[in-house]
């Protein structure tokens, strides 16, 4: 393990960190919110510091860097972010407890929005700023900011290809372009405009401008963290379309905007991860608005809390509308599943994502007819390319780590003695990064219920989930220390 | 496909299942219970008929018979053998509703022991008997029986192979000796040993007869329909016992009970799966013992109730001692662990196994391992064998099966609108072929909350558990129909 060039990282990725963290502090100062003033400087000091240090003691590396590295580095440099992210929250005392505050802000990066707050409306409007701003920043992930960032001598070795598929959502990670770090650049621009348009149509109707960046960051990381208590009810129905047609645009595989942008729109339509993640969606308003039919006094309400909550949880955003948790069984039932089913690979969402399904559903029916036809050689094929074995054998890898991880989850966060329906939903939630679970943990309610432990289990899970398993599961390992 | 042999091999599952109905015919007849002794002779008619009648279409069959073959004509036996059998109960007018009749007849074949009786006492004793003997038919499998009567000539074109793979549970099917007749024979030798010995253990605790032989059955096919309302909890505590040890004897591989009679002791301590399923039990009912220590008077009680419970469970029978729904949500989320884990391959248990469990980890440590060293070829062992890479293909896609299945059942279910938890209990009940699950399918209530629809989707997950997927999932293809 070339453990000179992970350390080397990790401080480029404090040293990032330390500068994203400014805007905060500005508006802390603005304010006059002298608490908060000295968790951002402490932060900021703290990261940059640590940062020089990294630097300075990890200055001779040589280059070797395998998936091993990857997969250790994304994994190393998503705690460091977290555990220097939420010293703010914890200094200014709006969070008192270490934990809670590591919790809101792993949740942050993850994109998870699961908060362990009862309010937010008392916070102070720079820690709102940078809680909201956290999902804008894991929502593409930050080492693809660095390889976007990255001089072009640093990319010996493919590290660069390395990192991209340990930190990037999907079961197969296609460059754009070439060079790699052009595709950084192109996927960091898109996600640049898409977040602009996206505070633009905001603003048009009437949001407040600090409400608007924030709720835009939320929708762009498809995190979920709102400014408001009751997340994005209190909105006008307008802004709430804008909203869940943003989640479901960032929850489409980037690569999409990118075809469009070379005006390739056929090749768009015929992406066969697309067409699945539409239907999933149009299917499931359709079905839970005619499950919830007589809730609410008008068509035009009942299309808009279906589409809206379905938007949200499907690209593992976490924002609500409604008290989801008071809905029949049946479109509890179908939002549970859009839990686990997730966005699109190569979005910004969680969860387990529909180009995995489709490769699950497909490699399954192959399964099946070689049993029928044993001398046939079948190959699995995406959008009409092969998919290579090894892609095939990594997803049900992650298939099964993805169950064995939700039972073992489920088992310890229940020792707190809390109802199944939440311990259920509130580790779907936090694993496939969504926020609002049912019943105690439902979108009215916060994760404070749960004792230290389960906190600690439950932020694992998020950071395991975002990273898609691999980059957590490897620091678990033994091997993936100690091995050259 | 070859319809005429699979025609050939219903007919003879019929005319074993005519046979199998005469004991219950004596028991309704010795009773005097009229409507019973009318709907077993009816069925009993029915089925010899319908044999005599296939026997004669599919007379003049060649012998070509695959895999595809094998699984049809297994999924097509258990559809026939629970349409029939459940004519009795449908005719003597003691379980009205045909659908309702199917759905107890299907839980008694698949092992699986979930009722839609409120109340069992009031049953005649031909009726209860044929309830628990349908358990012990199921257990051990009926195509198993045919292969072990079958005349020597009929094992052409490796069809027997086929069969017995795609009856038996686990995720390779071994041969204990060189012929599928004598392994077919020792399995039902065995089986009948360890039911009679079941049976000798209760008599001697005082059990009555009629209520030993329905327990050991429905222990031996780790079933779990009883003869009392209160399922176990009103016998004697070394009864309870008695069935403990049973359960959890019933739920180990066979082949261990045969390497016992070839006195190979060592090789069986060795076995991997069997020591992973005794950890299983053993940590879960230590887990559960201190989670529930101040639920009842005594120590003794305490382990009592949790080794019964966790053996009911891990074993997929469904007995109860005790109202597990009411123990603290701790216990619960082990319960609902164990439910999906299920006991061992090459046993009269449902589940995922253990084996499969273990395959799944090994195969998941393997992938982290070449991701940390791609050049290192890592073979897959079992007891120091090297496992088969067609194995664990089959292993992945029987995971994707198992979890889609149960997804789409969940939100199919969920349209009675019962709660999350019950919803979720009754498809994993009732697929890994357990019994009762948790809230409104608690071991102290039963199935007829349901609606038809969801009756006939848990009927399909019964089904589809017991036999492993495929074999159901082959009638629902077109090209299992089609395809020659």
């Amino acid at each position: 393990m070339n453990y000179k060039v992970i350390g080397k990282y990790i401080g480029y990725i404090l040293l990032i960190e330390s500068i994203l963290m400014i805007p905060a502090l500005i508006i802390s100062l603005a304010e006059g919110q002298t608490k908060a003033v000295i968790g951002f400087v402490v932060a900021i000091l703290a990261s940059f510091l640590t940062a020089m240090l990294l630097r300075f003691l990890c200055r001779n590396t040589n280059k070797i860097f395998y998936a091993k590295e990857g997969l250790v580095c994304v994994g190393l440099c998503w705690i460091a972010l977290s555990l220097f992210g939420c010293i703010p929250f914890w200094l200014s005392g709006e969070i008192p407890h270490f934990v809670d505050a590591l919790f809101e802000t792993v949740s942050g990066f993850t994109t998870t929005g699961a908060s362990i707050l009862p309010e937010v409306e008392t916070l102070s409007k720079g820690i709102l700023y940078w809680r909201s701003f956290t999902h804008w920043v894991g929502g593409m992930g930050v080492l693809v900011f660095l390889l976007a960032m990255a001089p072009e001598k640093e990319q010996g070795s493919g590290f660069t290809m390395h990192l991209l598929r340990a930190e990037s959502p999907g079961p197969d990670v296609g460059k754009l372009v070439p060079h790699i770090k052009e595709t950084a650049k192109i996927l960091y621009l898109l996600y640049i405009i898409l977040t602009i348009l996206n505070i633009v149509f905001l603003l048009l109707g009437g949001m407040p401008l600090f409400d608007s960046v924030c709720t835009a960051f939320g929708t762009a990381g498809t995190g979920g963290f709102g400014v408001k208590n009751d997340s994005i009810a209190g909105y006008s129905p307008y802004l709430q379309n804008v909203c869940t047609v943003f989640m479901l645009l960032f929850g489409v595989n980037f690569s999409c905007y990118f075809l469009l942008l070379m005006r390739n729109v056929k090749s768009i339509f015929r992406d066969e991860e697309l067409r699945l993640y539409l239907g999933i969606v149009v299917g499931s308003i359709l079905l839970i608005a005619w499950n919830i039919r007589d809730m609410y006094s008008s068509v035009e309400e009942v299309f808009r809390h279906a589409a809206f909550q379905v938007a949200s949880i499907v690209t593992t955003t976490g924002f609500a509308t409604t008290d989801f948790d008071l809905w029949p069984s049946f479109s509890k039932a179908i939002l549970l599943c859009l839990m686990v089913v997730g966005a699109c690979a190569g979005s910004t969402g969680g969860g387990l994502k529909c180009g995995r399904l489709l490769l699950l559903i497909k490699n399954l029916r192959r399964n099946v007819h070689q049993v029928l036809q044993p001398n046939k050689i079948q190959v699995i094929r995406n959008n009409g390319r092969p998919v290579s074995e090894q892609v095939i054998k990594n997803l049900n890898a992650y298939l099964a780590a993805y169950s064995l991880i939700i039972l073992i989850s489920f088992v310890a966060v229940s020792v707190d003695g809390l109802s199944v329906t939440t311990n259920v939903s509130a580790v779907l939630a936090c694993f496939n990064n969504i926020g609002p679970g049912l019943e105690a943990v439902g979108p009215t309610c916060n994760y404070a219920v749960y004792g230290l432990f389960s906190k600690l289990v439950l932020i694992v899970d998020m950071l395991a989930g975002r990273l898609e398993i691999f980059p957590i599961l490897v620091l678990f390992t033994r091997s993936g220390w100690l091995q050259r």
